[in-house]
């Protein structure tokens, strides 16, 4: 029996979410009834994060125990000949037997792609968020800016289990043009439930100004006892990579 | 009544191709639909050019007549809260009596998209043809240089009507690198049923050293009296733009 860590990227258009729900389609009930028809024996795969329902993923990473005979490669083979069409094993390796994909996890990277038009666009659409009026860039790129660093973040989204902490270190967060995209890159040691997409949220409105950048100083660090209220959308949220210990 | 000129862009994905049939779901009736609601009376609309299902358009264009009290703007607006969410009017103008989408047109633009990578990538393989063993861009654009010109391209496609000509002049033949893909990029007067498809296809096979780049030279100007064998998959094109006298 050896454990395995699995790279992860799925298309979660389709799906409600990364973590199995008693109904709806999940990329967890979808990658574990592909590892059932090739031997796993256990009750659940563990995984580095959730990501919610239209969220999509480049690089999630799941752990699983499994006794197979052959080599990673022709375990990824089998894996993905098993697998559905908007889910694929970028990566299969052995792992140490204490690896955990969530635990184990030293940060993670999320990328959340913009676009600013008038009218909708349905070629670009199902992995960028349109903004509308036009966003100036300089304005978010101030307001990223802020976010570095150990910051509590309770107003962007609550912590995992109830009294937990709300605290989150952020190492890099910058705006990039790509094409005629804005993507929003932050790296953090861990994130708190829907902060990236609350604060792709405030930014933007940053951006459209109707907020200043320094005013995200009164919601970091317990400024406010309220979560903010806007959302961006699923759709341009990409969990792009969770990265370990060398 | 006016004459309209609308550019479309739309998702090809789930629509059985742009020219309406029997049975499937069609571009051209999901917008004379939405049409219809707004008091459009003409049995069909006229439209640039044909594409398969499964391929996209940036800049598709179609006219028709319309008693519309109001301004292209709102016509615009009144268009798109009509279509399917993967369908979009970018631009609604008032045109010429005489206007026609196709005949009126001087060139095309086409682009197709490739990544090379050895496993499935299901969040770029919706707009992409994923490719592998990997290309060589070099050879890639080489070939891509010599369809430049005036040039009998029988072995790449059949003319629309029977007996109809297969000379087409390409202005424009190029491979661009775009983050991680590449992208052919062929404008062209005109172009045969399936061409690019095909030119995709038969240089996807020298960028991976299958073919010398001098080879097409033997398939161009009726030196071959077949037709090549590959297609590449409908997913990588778009009808990107039409081009009018000014």
């Amino acid at each position: 029996m050896a454990h395995y860590k699995v790279i992860l990227t799925y298309d979660g258009t389709d799906f409600q979410g990364f973590q199995r729900q008693v109904e709806g389609r999940t990329v967890q009930a979808s990658v574990e009834a592909a590892l059932e028809r090739i031997g796993w024996q256990e009750s659940s795969i563990l995984f580095a994060g959730r990501t919610d329902a239209g969220v999509h993923a480049a690089g999630q990473v799941i752990g699983f125990n499994l006794d197979w005979k052959h080599s990673p490669e022709e375990l990824q083979d089998a894996v993905n000949a098993n697998l559905p069409v908007d889910v694929s094993a970028l990566s299969v390796a052995e792992a140490e037997e204490n690896f955990h994909p969530r635990f184990s996890a030293v940060a993670r990277c999320y990328h959340y792609r913009i676009f600013c038009e008038p009218v909708r666009q349905p070629l670009r659409e199902r992995y960028a968020w349109r903004v509308w009026p036009a966003v100036r860039t300089k304005p978010l790129e101030e307001t990223a800016d802020y976010l570095i660093g150990r910051h509590d973040f309770s107003a962007f989204g609550s912590a995992p289990q109830e009294g937990g902490t709300t605290i989150r270190e952020i190492f890099s967060s910058i705006w990039k043009v790509l094409e005629n995209d804005l993507v929003f890159q932050i790296t953090g040691n861990a994130f708190l439930y829907r902060m990236v997409r609350r604060l792709v949220s405030f930014q933007i409105e940053v951006g459209q100004g109707k907020r200043n950048p320094e005013e995200i100083k009164l919601f970091l660090d317990g400024g406010s006892k309220e979560v903010v209220q806007g959302l961006a959308p699923p759709q341009g949220l990409v969990l792009e990579e969770v990265f370990y210990p060398k």
